[in-house]
């Protein structure tokens, strides 16, 4: 029972209009290892510089998550800087550099080769290649975004076919598959072969798709969202994470999974970095899952 | 058991990228009261011109529609023309002529004087005029929008003061109170007076606040909307209908309501005009309701 992520660990500059941070921790397989670290055991597979800072690194030890597939090479860690809006929905970026992620070439070690995969938001080249490692893993989820559908369209299908779970936004669905309609978008993307599909919808929650079962639900409400770099990683990291721990397939589980994730990410968005992930503790979580579930659910018509 | 409702009707000229229909039948009490009248007796106070159509009047008279209270004048009835862009949303609109609803004095019959009480979106000096005649209606509902909230606020808040249930786009929520937090800005309405507020979410669905009560539900997914025209009042109606057939005043009552005045306006989007509403069988709204609950529906955590 674990679940491999590979991705980005990163040092971000994140400005929202209330506050600015630098040099704080970010990254996908932060966030998602974070977020999973609460039912499974995680394991990174990622990049970082020599400027990476030491502290950070304990984050993950503290959590027992497997940093050995996260390598150090000379240069700077990966650096993203965004700034939020009053809306706080889409980030303008200010400043992407690479750094060493940018001649990252995974190596999967050999005792990851069967776990539950997450692929991040990278080149498909990349997760490809890291498909072409693995041996038989329980399941693999991938997440991908607009840039790499413009530019590498015909790499991620091929990447899609050889997953079970794609995880992207609703509004990228679209430009992938040229449908305006999310069933047509989900049709056309089982057709590339990924059985099941999350569509994430920012601040209004998550649509899944799985042959003609379907399921939507709205995001968890929040009074005070601080920053939302991360949402949806922590989002996967609780999906997957729940999914690893149940052993469950079935549709219904991947309901629960499905909250389960959404209420991570409600999580998440409560400070910057990952600041709220370590902070929580599991009866907070299981509570707020638990109000969700009465705040959502209601009853038969008594006509 | 019966509600009455205030408001349009109206013949519209409605134009989406994909067809264009003209002088069909529109107005806040038109799509109210054919929605409500699936579940209980309706009766419309409202004005319209003497170039309104007989057949129009026929519609209501089928449904067993209460229409004394519409008045004939001489001149020309409420026009109203909008053109929708590819997203279907928010339309722009292109004309407004008032006609004869310029000079709009409603006069609510006797028997009309205890009912369930719907004020649409008109001139909140009108819905104050409407209550001042009630006598004691079992409940009051009120709609508005941004174009009073910005130029009859003081007036717009007696009314509210005056309501039960205060339904109105999530964006007015915020114009209204100055409050960008929804729970906030609840809070503030709350105080205003009204017990009940529902915010209307679009195609994201609507939020519920009863004291500490709170309710979320997404819009019932949809393959091809045709016509979103309406679909604000068919909720009201069919939320108001099922409220006033059950007679069940209870939280747990009125989630199930807001979900059902959430399938009317489904129906309702599903083609120009009144037209679906008039198709639809109970059978469906029924069947509709439960694929609903199973599409939102999940169980505990397995944890």
């Amino acid at each position: 029972m674990a679940v491999t992520v590979v991705g980005s660990v990163a040092l971000d500059n994140v400005e929202t209009p209330f506050k600015k941070m630098n040099n704080i921790l970010g990254g996908s397989a932060s966030f998602f290892s974070l977020s999973s670290s609460f039912l499974t055991d995680v394991k990174i597979i990622g990049v970082i510089g020599d400027d990476f800072n030491q502290t950070y690194l304990d984050i993950f030890k503290d959590k027992s998550i497997d940093i050995t597939g996260l390598k150090t090479e000379k240069g700077t860690t990966f650096h993203w800087e965004g700034r939020y809006g009053y809306d706080l929905s889409d980030p303008e970026t200010l400043e992407t550099d690479l750094g060493v992620f940018s001649s990252f070439k995974p190596v999967v070690p050999h005792s990851f080769k069967n776990d539950t995969l997450f692929l991040a938001n990278i080149d498909p080249d990349i997760q490809f290649d890291v498909l072409s490692q693995m041996n038989s893993p329980k399941l693999i989820a991938l997440d991908t975004m607009n840039f790499w559908i413009e530019r590498k369209r015909e790499k991620l299908i091929k990447v899609i076919e050889k997953s079970d779970i794609f995880i992207i936004n609703e509004s990228e669905a679209r430009l992938l598959t040229g449908e305006s309609s999310i069933f047509l978008a989900a049709k056309a993307i089982h057709n590339f072969g990924a059985k099941i599909l999350i569509l994430k919808r920012g601040a209004y929650g998550a649509t899944m798709f799985l042959d003609d079962h379907f399921f939507i639900v709205p995001a968890y409400p929040l009074e005070d969202i601080k920053d939302p770099t991360g949402a949806g990683d922590s989002f996967a990291g609780g999906f997957l994470g729940y999914i690893d721990n149940t052993g469950d397939m079935s549709f219904e589980n991947f309901k629960k999974a499905l909250v389960f994730g959404n209420i991570m990410a409600s999580f998440a968005v409560e400070d910057f970095s990952v600041d709220r992930l370590l902070a929580i503790k599991m009866d907070e979580i299981k509570d707020r899952f638990k109000k969700f579930r009465d705040m959502t659910y209601f009853g038969e018509l008594s006509l």
